[in-house]
């Protein structure tokens, strides 16, 4: 075999995509040294979504000075693709979960530093941006984000402000006419892999809120809120966001950038898979290996595994899914187009014990899997 | 691919050969309907050997009236295969620890109704007939079973006797020359798998009379004796089996096959090699199945995946070892022939959890190997 893809989604909670991409090439290095390895460890949305473009396409990062989850100064950045037309901000950059650790407060977390490096990498002439939500620490529909663009949030008394969790209920109107002119040509997508709405009993707040410091009281307001502010996006801006699949991702960002920034949101999968052209990235491929933390009927939904294994069936290149476990109703995958499917697991341990062994073991099971072809292709 | 060879090793604890020979058929069944499948379920020389065997290669259950483990009558029985040349009888038959259950005592167990086996299958033609050890109850040194092919034990006094565990001590002269004259021409060969000598700290009293039910003192008692029988039989016979390695198994038992009945003792998987006429087998095979509960560096030690995997290296057939669990210095085996192994567990769950799963998993990852294959071979 002379050519292969790996496309694997991170396996939570032991191994990044990147570090499942990192073993699996060093042993197909071993087994097939002469052969070409593309790797593209598949970026979630969340952290470490720009340096899995990066380390796919290639590229820069860039630093932007931009505001932090609670407003403070802090230094962001942006990825810029070689095509120079296109960067990747991550949400989590400046409103991540880990900038406000130890004071987690959704009441008034701001995604405004997110707007500012979407802006910038506007302004630095990109013309496709896709953003990353995941892992924030907000739950401000998007408005912060907005603000930072040129979006302006009036309260009763007619006075601008900038809506945090807590005060999307003195939303009064909202004056989109000073959005950022560089932001006119740019197409943004979002990535997002969850399909809860805005409000309500699966929103943003009663789902999400509570590991971002949210407690019952304060996940009734911020519910109130973000109601509240599909309500004016609605009556003001005539569109209906309250239903949209993911608006209630990252604490109503979903929504917020559907509404603010005209952006679609697609599976993060879609995203990665477009952006590195990976229709052409197949051809010649003899084998794709996709992998994740658990496939299941659930993963037929979108996810990496399946995302990877559609295209790759119509390119008709075999797709063999690694994985930490597999569940029987998995086998449903075959009809997608997986080829085949292995557990990592050598040995009957339970999950505390075998975390621990992840890397050993997957390096384990994809020797025996590349053993094995090459035995059967007599190479 | 148009041909298969399964020949595994039970799992212990969860699968018999037989019980896997039949899932990874069906299995291949599905993937390869046009396929020729050999099954050879490995018998480990223990209960259920006879029926590997016959499961293999075809031919019949005899049964024969025997001693059971107390000198009790009992119908036993072993296997005639379709040459009619070649016997197997199974130890356990007849001196099986099942048959001891509530009542252990290996002072007084005997293995007199497996010598009435081998010596039924001798009159009835046999000229190669296999000893299967394992899952005794006795500590006899075989004294019993040589006993009822026509030996003769005598006391101080001169008396004839059938020894026991308890007895061994009180032999004083072994007289051969009454052997049934049957056996002259027939070769027995012993399926041993473990090292164990006929005494000492490492022999059969020491190491397995607990498990027989034995206390300190009978232990003690036991190893005495077994050390009086291999100085007797030095003696008597000129021929040293002390240190006879697999002496020790099955309460002695190796030892007195190789004295009384001129055995040659052997690892089980040699033997079954040997008589499937494993190298014939293997021609025209695409791929061998083989299998076994742990392979680890002890696997390497003769045991079945190794034994299979040497043979089938020399005639370049690729095999494939199926397990239950991989310890990460199996990778030796790839050295002995091993082409790849698999593990069955297909999440993290410890062996309490998942042994009840053994079947379903092992059909997954039967199923995963051979869609891959047929994937990568675009079958």
């Amino acid at each position: 075999m002379k050519k292969f893809i790996l496309i694997p989604d991170s396996f939570k909670g032991t191994m990044s995509s990147d570090t499942v991409c990192r073993i699996m090439a060093r042993m197909i290095g071993r087994q097939y040294p002469q052969a070409e390895i593309v790797s593209i460890p598949v970026a979630d949305g969340g952290e470490g979504s720009v340096d899995c473009f990066l380390s796919a396409l290639g590229g820069e990062k860039r630093e932007v000075r931009a505001a932090g989850v609670f407003g403070e100064e802090m230094t962001g950045f942006y990825g810029l693709l070689p095509d120079k037309q296109t960067a990747v901000v991550e949400m989590a950059c400046c409103a991540g979960l880990p900038l406000a650790e130890g004071r987690l407060d959704p009441m008034t977390a701001t995604t405004y530093g997110v707007g500012q490096l979407i802006l910038a990498a506007a302004k630095d002439g990109a013309r496709q941006i896709i953003v990353g939500l995941g892992g924030s620490a907000t739950n401000d529909g998007g408005c912060g984000a907005a603000a930072a663009v040129g979006a302006r949030f009036l309260n009763a008394a007619g006075e601008a402000f900038i809506p945090t969790g807590g005060t999307l209920t003195d939303i009064v109107r909202i004056d989109l006419r000073g959005l950022d002119r560089s932001l006119k040509d740019a197409r943004i997508t979002v990535m997002c892999d969850i399909d809860n709405p805005l409000y309500g009993e699966q929103g943003a707040a009663h789902v999400f809120a509570p590991q971002k410091g949210a407690d019952d009281r304060q996940i009734a307001l911020l519910d109130d809120g973000l109601r509240h502010l599909g309500q004016v996006i609605r009556d003001q801006l005539g569109m209906d966001v309250s239903a949209l699949p993911g608006g209630g991702a990252a604490g109503g960002m979903g929504a917020g950038m559907a509404a603010f920034f005209g952006a679609k949101l697609q599976m993060g999968i879609q995203t990665v898979l477009d952006t590195v052209r990976f229709d052409e990235v197949l051809q010649g491929a003899d084998l794709v290996f996709t992998g994740e933390g658990k496939i299941d009927a659930q993963s037929l939904r979108g996810k990496v595994v399946i995302g990877v294994a559609r295209r790759a069936a119509k390119a008709a290149v075999p797709v063999v899914a690694i994985v930490g476990a597999m569940a029987p109703d998995a086998v449903a995958a075959y009809q997608e187009g997986v080829s085949a499917i292995f557990s990592i697991n050598t040995a009957a341990m339970d999950f505390s014990l075998s975390r621990a062994f992840s890397e050993q073991n997957l390096e384990l099971t994809m020797e025996n899997v590349l053993r094995f072809a090459a035995a059967i292709r007599r190479e």
